[in-house]
């Protein structure tokens, strides 16, 4: 590896790291926090010294460990791996009972969350007490309260929680309790979803990883020595683990996608302004070149358009949050008998991708070309360089001022890819009004023209990667150019699970001449053996508001590979 | 009067205006394109020089003018005063040509820009030819090629059109030939609508005016004296005077509603996002804190409801433009038998309104106190100085770079109400991006506050002023805080007429303390007098989204108000 990420560390300044704040006043605060977050996984869900030291092993596969010992029973097996759709109608018809199904799953995500440090905040007994709450109203009314009755659900963190601390990873934010219920989390709510747990994402929350001051690193389910992806870093491994239906994480560069991709479950980044975001704690909150993005992830994706069907149907958000567009989920027309026509973009000129990902994107190829009414064209990459300069530069519009103010009031120490990330743009150097405004006219223009490209020649998904790699190591993963083109473009974008994973035997490492110094660094890290099971995802992506054809023909090639 | 507009404006320098550069090379620029527009009109709808001559006298009324004059037939009479449904059903049934109509509006089209000076672009040979194109396709095929089939229509001159100068009435694009025609303007052609005049525009799009150094003052229909509105000037002028079926305008701060509400029409400014902007000239094409937005002007509200329904559902418009949300326009049950709850703001706290217009919302009130099922409260303005600070400064955010640019291109004088709006917010003192993300937040803020009171208060809708006054006097008009409330909030709103005028009689003024300098400036312009016979219009608003319900009430109340 000749390139350095340090080489890139320019553009910011270090002024807001200050030891003796952080030690005498914020360090204590953390290490109570992670003494309640032990103390929070029930006694009888907890995990034996030496189970947890088994773990230890290179390339440690949590979710194969997880049956192997039998660490949950066959009940509990068959419950938590039911769709959503299946579980509702169970409890609907009264087949099962929401403390039944509360019980498995949160035993599940106990579980997860002690392989993989996916959570920050666990309370069952509020989830239990809530199920059993569900099934007095079931009994006394016939009736569920909604379509998400009894469903244990997941959500980031960084959503406030009414009188629970809500962080978003910063540290200075430790002592802040929230006063309202996020108006994503009140809507699952009011439709009868089961909250007890909350999940980890990185400091400063721009981070495809999970490493932060408060809880530390989130693993990967399939290989522990990797990263989850981030920054919805514990919803990914949650979400592989299926310790929750469905969880709600948060993309503006890939937040949603690389941690589905990387940990092995399914992602939706929906266009913007269908889910809301309002009572979420971010570091910048009026900034919207870029939209931070909501959506679900799951180990299915009937169960992503599970969660988006009934959640704007349903649960009508836009009624409470003015923010959204009253779009409601369409019913698309079944995908057989329609004529498909998908682009390929196998490299997008900045770094293309390593072995296991050329390989998911062949079988993907493939699989598409055995479908009847699929046509498969190769998309070459339009721009792709000026939409990663144009979307870096938005990130850090206000010269980092938002992420500088959530630092410095802790003092704490800035990890490897905060450091990486204040470094985007213009880093410290904040744009001018105009500058900005000139980058949203860019935006508009590389909407219009992948548009007008997608409509002029009958394209009507995208097929990529996610990013270059499988999951990569902890701390080690730069490129966002895969997702972040599609938050710049604001496509709606689905990452799912292809049903392959990284094979140092298959996927060995061939001759590339790099194109530039971020190929360089990202090539010079991939040594197969090091990746071994990870997953491999790719990504899906369609026209704006495109979202409901994105999962249902994501479903379908789905399907198709794992086959 | 004790305040002046000049003094506010400290804010920017006029270093853009060079008398050598305007006049050696563009005032016969200028001189060229007004002599077009004169030998635009064809001979058969030229006005005499008698009849140019008796519109001089004071307060004069073009409208009434042209039916005492006797300048239309019955028949042309009857058919530019049939809603758009009707004439589309003629037209489809067969029982009326394109050509017939088309001569019709062309002609009382004619007549309005003679009288009121609001056309900035002519071709009636086009809309002809294209008239007898489409009675050909109807004859041969015996089916119309959309909803408007026929229908003659008009459009700001802003948007671009393939072939034609677009200026946007700054001088130094008077070369600038559009290479494409705006989404907007391509979705009425597919839906059959006939093009022939394009309407005109102030000096850098931003005032409640009519003034530019290209065709000049705009009149208003109603009084010759006063000023139409603008900046869709020429849109207010020609939809008062029934000179198209339905125009298209667009709004940042008050320029749809503004124009409709003194001319004496109708205008909806949209929920953003619902109607294509794309392809139209302005300032700061990414400058999105406050969306320009784009909507119908039409002598009836109706006629409103038909260009949203069928430009919606029927011109699909969001597949071509990826900037908009695919809403479609939704069928809204009807008012009767629902129960309404509407809000009137009769005084904003930033300037009361003047007495015509307080009589308005008297008469307004009564007519909505006597329907059945309609509730009526008082609604105490909600931080609406943050709100007019906040929009102000997000206009200028660019430190008026945008504007600047195409102002000194061509190096022409400043008119009175450019320095105005140069002058909001910081001025020439761009605004830092973070201060600019902060103001974004508390309009989101505000937007959320809004929002709920209307909610947990169940108010439907809020009438208010569009303005402090009627129309004002040309190149005095200064507060922006009625309309400029509903950028910011983003609220759908209509301005309607309510059938009354200004009365100096009735509408005298009365004491009032005023309670700053704006307002001191505004009720310093009312002699009563000056305003005979002006329109009295008043806003409606509904919730973002709520469009449909908007036009749906409006006309209910209008309704009310004029039996």
């Amino acid at each position: 590896m000749t390139v350095s990420p340090e080489s890139y560390f320019t553009t910011f300044t270090d002024d807001v790291s200050n030891k003796d704040l952080y030690e005498s006043e914020w360090v204590p605060k953390i290490q109570a926090y992670r003494k309640k977050l032990v103390a929070a996984i029930p006694s009888e869900y907890r995990l034996s010294k030496d189970l947890v030291a088994a773990t230890k092993a290179n390339n440690f596969n949590a979710i194969q460990f997880m049956r192997d010992q039998a660490l949950l029973t066959a009940r509990e097996i068959e419950l938590t791996e039911f769709t959503a759709a299946k579980l509702s109608s169970l409890i609907a018809s009264g087949a099962l009972t929401s403390v039944e199904l509360f019980q498995a799953f949160a035993k599940r995500a106990c579980i997860a969350h002690q392989l993989t440090n996916c959570a920050m905040d666990i309370f069952v007994p509020e989830g239990l007490a809530r199920a059993q709450e569900l099934d007095k109203i079931f009994a006394e009314t016939g009736k569920v309260v909604g379509p998400f009755h009894g469903l244990p659900v997941s959500i980031k963190e960084h959503y406030g929680y009414k009188g629970k601390i809500t962080h978003g990873a910063y540290v200075s934010l430790l002592d802040s309790v929230s006063e309202e219920t996020a108006d994503v989390t009140q809507t699952m709510m009011n439709l009868g979803a089961v909250f007890f747990i909350r999940t980890s994402q990185p400091q400063c929350l721009m981070h495809l990883d999970s490493n932060n001051n408060v809880t530390g690193l989130t693993m990967n389910p399939y290989n522990l020595g990797l990263s989850p992806g981030g920054s919805s870093s514990g919803e990914g491994a949650l979400g592989a683990f299926r310790g929750s239906v469905f969880g709600i994480g948060s993309d503006i560069g890939g937040s949603i996608r690389t941690p589905a991709a990387f940990s092995g479950c399914n992602g939706l980044r929906p266009t913007s302004l269908r889910v809301s975001l309002t009572g979420a704690v971010g570091p910048s909150p009026g900034q919207e070149s870029v939209k931070c993005v909501v959506g679900p992830l799951s180990a299915y994706i009937e169960d992503l358009q599970f969660f988006m069907d009934h959640y704007l149907n349903d649960g009508k958000p836009a009624v409470q949050d003015p923010t959204l567009v009253p779009l409601p989920w369409r019913k698309t027309s079944p995908v057989s008998g329609q004529k498909i026509k998908v682009g390929i973009m196998s490299d997008d000129g900045i770094v293309k991708p390593l072995p296991p990902i050329a390989r998911g994107l062949q079988h993907a190829r493939a699989a598409l070309e055995r479908l009847p009414n699929v046509e498969v064209v190769d998309f070459l990459p339009i721009k792709t360089q000026l939409a990663y300069d144009t979307v870096h530069q938005m990130y850090n519009a206000d010269g980092n001022r938002g992420q500088k103010n959530l630092l410095k009031g802790s003092g704490e120490p800035l990890v490897a890819l905060t450091k990486w990330a204040l470094a985007y743009g213009k880093g410290d150097a904040a744009l001018s009004v105009h500058e900005n405004q000139d980058l949203n006219y860019i935006r508009d223009n590389l909407r219009a023209e992948y548009t007008k490209f997608m409509e002029d020649n009958g394209i009507d998904f995208l097929l990529t990667p996610t990013y270059n790699n499988v999951a990569p190591l902890h701390e080690k993963v730069y490129n966002w150019s895969y997702t972040s083109l599609f938050n710049l473009l604001d496509f709606p974008t689905l990452a799912f699970q292809t049903g392959l994973f990284q094979d140092p035997i298959q996927d060995v490492k061939g001759e590339h001449q790099c194109r530039g110094p971020l190929e360089e660094l990202e090539w010079g890290l991939y040594e197969p053996e090091k990746f071994a099971g990870a997953p491999i995802a790719l990504l899906l992506a369609g026209k704006r508001h495109h979202d409901e054809q994105v999962l249902q023909f994501g479903k379908h090639i789905q399907d198709a590979m794992m086959q």
